[in-house]
């Protein structure tokens, strides 16, 4: 045996992965006994756990061989037809033929990293945009641009002077992750025209599509503009995310080449969870199941909002979101969020900072809260910490002595 | 709605995607009607339904919660632990912590491209190798190197020639895929001795390792050089493939590195299928299950050999395999096996022509039989075809008037 050690060559594109800064805020997020705003983990008690029981007992009693066989990599025939028609009843027309299951909607990010980005090749993004989405496409060494956005969404001036030779354009139209935010049916339209002006491809990301309160998002983006987009789809959301499928929609020339790259990658995803899945959404209940998923987070979005109202209101301001998991709060005065999440998790209550949310950390007034997997309880305390450790962070902040402005003139 | 047509550009790696010949003969391989001597796929009855069955069962019922929530990128504690415990049993050290779990040993293959390989680097294989390794990794654009091999595996010398500057050695020593040869314990030693002395990373696949036939491998190859190998380990071939899992061992730089790129990729392997597996290895039938499934190929295996030998004893030269999937056949005439295949599939019976399995579709006189899923009767009817169309494309080689050599002259 040979024990020397062994110095690793790492190649150039591992250089951007994941720096290990906002790996560490995360994982301190993680630490018994803090409570945490942090997370974007799915509420569990929203699990069909019942439905997902039958499902594998059905699908190993009478297809355990098929089902525990290779498949192809495009997927099971059954599941991509149910999301072709369930997409077709959202407003964006698709053919089975052109889903492809994958693991998660990261996995969709992955995989178009690979086929349409070159190192250099400029990836557009939002100010702020979804970290993972960063992490997974950093990897294929792109230039990353971050466009302004405003209430509606994507800055369309930004879009339109930004988007000449960029790859592609990554956006979550729907309550957006970190913000929130939904974007306008306006918006979609005005977006889709430049985009497809500029032959600049579209990646639309919606893992929260789903989780509306009160009004069905409009039209997916990608159904203004299908021959230029990639719609990305996950059951992480709105079935269970330990299952890891989602699955995207692509046109024709770019599926073949996705579907090349997922047999390279991993051949398929998992079989029987496909086949699983696709039991629970051709059964009766997955309408019930969704409505009772979105009053879940209907109930604790409105308790959140209460409590920031009561605690946070005259420090930060925020839009009430319609849909999703998040609130993301603008500070009203300077001071970096990155740094005042020590204080807070000193004091027992985690939050994501907003630098997190972007390539270039800038973004540093600003905090991402979820409320998905709090109780009532937790979110009364972990908010009121939180407004604590900002209080007194603006007050160490301030002179200790007040002195007129005109004195230190 | 934005209907015009779409001009994509794709990036320059996703040109090296699967060169569009070997998947067509592939596809080609299963058309209906014919005999396929060309899968890779397991047998469908060394599947252990029931044990699967039962740990669907218990999962969902003990712990659906957890099985249905996002985990950690690096795997599931119990499996990994179990694993370790496992590979230590066959002769390579293995600590829970440099276990990762992945979708299968291909996405180890993926992870490693991206971690380890930039454009133009050197990537030595084995003449011939593993399709899948060749197609996953070419997409990190390196240039392959094919290695001579004989009967023992890899050639030392060849090795120590060529691997000066190499980033990897991808390598199969336990029953490869395509050859179905296995590496000599004398030879283990030589190459990790070499690979060693060059700081050259060797990356060992051992899909097929526990499916000998009368006598256990020796000690994996990562195992006399555990600080510069990774150890690529699969459940498809020794449980079922449907589920895509897999994992792999490597030294803690490296295994770093390669959970932040399996974060990226897909965040993790699926949960469920984590604890389903974990689930029968730590049940007690796993032992009496690994001899069934042994015992299955050893049948087919011999059933297979005395085929050959009937058949096309006069034609080809192979050794016998003694555990794995597969023969590996050399035609004594030069004939291009790629090309035979389309008489063969005409005639009723595919194969995988050797030229699929290098990256510079060199080596025409060799050929592929896979006798894991093959009855008995297939398997008589198949060779026999086979044996036909190789006679009639010989004789159609030759002259059809004999001709004395000096009339030409």
């Amino acid at each position: 045996m040979t024990t020397s050690s062994h110095t690793w060559t790492f190649s150039a594109r591992s250089g951007r992965i994941n720096p290990s800064f906002i790996r560490e805020i995360l994982k301190a997020t993680e630490r018994p006994g803090v409570i945490s705003l942090a997370g974007g983990l799915p509420a569990p008690e929203t699990f069909p756990v019942e439905a997902m029981r039958e499902a594998a007992a059905k699908v190993l009693r009478e297809d355990a061989i098929a089902a525990l066989q290779y498949t192809t990599s495009e997927g099971h025939a059954p599941l991509r037809q149910w999301i072709a028609r369930y997409l077709s009843g959202r407003g964006l027309h698709a053919d089975a033929e052109q889903v492809l299951i994958i693991n998660g909607s990261q996995q969709g990010l992955d995989l178009l990293g690979k086929v349409l980005l070159d190192p250099g090749s400029t990836m557009l993004v939002e100010r702020p945009t979804y970290l993972g989405a960063l992490q997974s496409c950093a990897l294929y060494e792109p230039q990353m641009k971050a466009l302004a956005s405003d209430r509606e969404g994507l800055s369309p001036q930004a879009l339109a002077q930004h988007g000449g030779d960029a790859r592609l354009l990554y956006v979550q139209p729907n309550f957006q992750n970190p913000t929130g935010r939904i974007m306008s049916e306006r918006r979609r339209q005005e977006i889709a025209q430049i985009a497809s002006g500029l032959n600049l491809p579209i990646v639309e990301d919606d893992p929260y599509g789903e989780l509306w309160f009160d009004q069905p998002c409009p039209a997916p983006l990608s159904a203004h503009m299908p021959q230029g987009s990639v719609y990305l789809g996950s059951f992480s959301k709105v079935l269970a995310p330990g299952l890891r499928l989602g699955y995207l929609v692509a046109p024709k020339a770019l599926h073949a080449k996705l579907v090349q790259a997922k047999q390279a990658a991993d051949l398929h995803a998992s079989n029987l969870a496909q086949r699983m899945v696709s039991e629970v959404l051709h059964g009766p209940g997955f309408s019930a199941h969704l409505a009772q998923v979105r009053s879940v987070y209907r109930q604790r979005s409105a308790a959140m909002q209460e409590l920031l109202s009561q605690h946070l209101g005259d420090l930060c301001a925020w839009d009430r979101p319609c849909g999703g998991m998040f609130f993301w709060l603008t500070l009203h005065e300077p001071v970096d969020t990155a740094d005042l999440l020590k204080a807070a998790l000193h004091a027992g209550v985690a939050f994501v900072p907003g630098s997190a949310f972007s390539h270039d950390d800038v973004d540093t007034g600003t905090i991402r809260l979820s409320f998905a997997t709090c109780s009532d309880a937790d979110m009364q305390r972990g908010v009121a910490l939180l407004a604590r450790v900002l209080r007194e962070r603006l007050r160490a902040a301030r002179p200790a002595v007040f002195m007129p402005a005109w004195q230190g003139a």
